[in-house]
């Protein structure tokens, strides 16, 4: 017999399915789930279902968006630089910088042999393409400073400089092995400022 | 302008209404239902409405459960003495041990004067109305161990020990100031042998 009654543990097992919910975290979730109105379940998940709705991945930078292209996209920046980030979450650690007013490229991911997760696994299709459109000066690759960001950042380093793109790397000034999505304004707008020629 | 688009903030918001789950947590819930398929939303969606439908507190003990009474209410468990606990997730703690074979109570939370939180907030009154029908023989009190829950342990032994029922509390042996759920085993069941008379 289960210690749960089976809805319940259904629940829990759900929750426990995000990466970083763990089983204290997923029981307790559920038991809010139990407590609370119908309402704010239901409202839970409508947002849920909108989000999966509305939200969609823009065509030009793949980044996550109501509108397509995405508010990056637009005309307001500039077309010459394009920031390479791992996760859509990653270009709100470059915008709080205030520094950068070129557009994004979302990769969706990075490098990861152990992982199985291979360049034809990455948004990388496309961000040629934008290239082949000729307006692209500088390409800033802004993947995290891990050991799949480094590998990501040199697998394309190799692929785009033939093509005779000035191709830069944020310096690391974040630490290593950290995550680009906790960085603090500072050390990211010095990770901008010394970022090198590959 | 926000920094994400709104049906993204509004799901984001929606997750950081479980305490526990911070903004980081949140924001990366939100981007895993967005990536993954409709059928593993749905699937969570069904499983909070489902928890709602089939669960229900039950009549005796007030444990969630899919029965009623709840399995820890039928004739398998000792009616001679019930163990008062603040959530129903701390009977799982007590089971554990598998030291006990009486029946439960579920106040529901603990005292908490700050919070706003008194004795008519707490599942009081049909733990009188079950002292009444004469079975019971011990009222044993395993509140967690701070200040909420020996609050709650002096006020119940003061309302308790008047009706002539014999009311333990269960021994300090948990460190002070931590929380019933996250007991083991061993300490848990020290703490059930170590009761003591109040």
């Amino acid at each position: 017999m289960s210690d749960y009654a089976e809805p319940i543990e259904r629940l829990i097992d759900e929750f426990r399915r995000f990466p970083g919910i763990g089983i204290k975290s997923a029981q307790r979730m559920a038991y809010i789930v139990l407590r609370r109105g119908h309402e704010e379940n239901e409202r839970l998940c409508r947002a849920i279902s909108d989000v999966k709705e509305k939200i969609r991945a823009c065509s030009r930078c793949n980044n996550f968006s109501d509108s397509d292209p995405c508010r990056y996209c637009g005309p307001s920046r500039s077309p010459e630089t394009i920031c390479v980030v791992e996760e859509p979450n990653d270009i709100l650690a470059v915008e709080k910088t205030r520094e950068y007013h070129g557009r994004y490229h979302v990769l969706h991911g990075a490098l990861s042999p152990i992982n199985g997760v291979g360049p034809s696994d990455l948004m990388i299709g496309n961000l040629l393409e934008r290239l082949r459109e000729g307006e692209v000066k500088e390409i800033i690759l802004a993947t995290n400073p891990n050991v799949e960001g480094e590998a990501t950042a040199i697998y394309l380093s190799k692929l785009l400089k033939p093509i005779g793109v000035k191709v830069s790397r944020i310096a690391l000034g974040l630490p290593v092995g950290g995550d680009l999505e906790y960085a603090d304004e500072m050390t990211m707008t010095k990770a901008l400022e010394y970022r090198h020629e590959m």
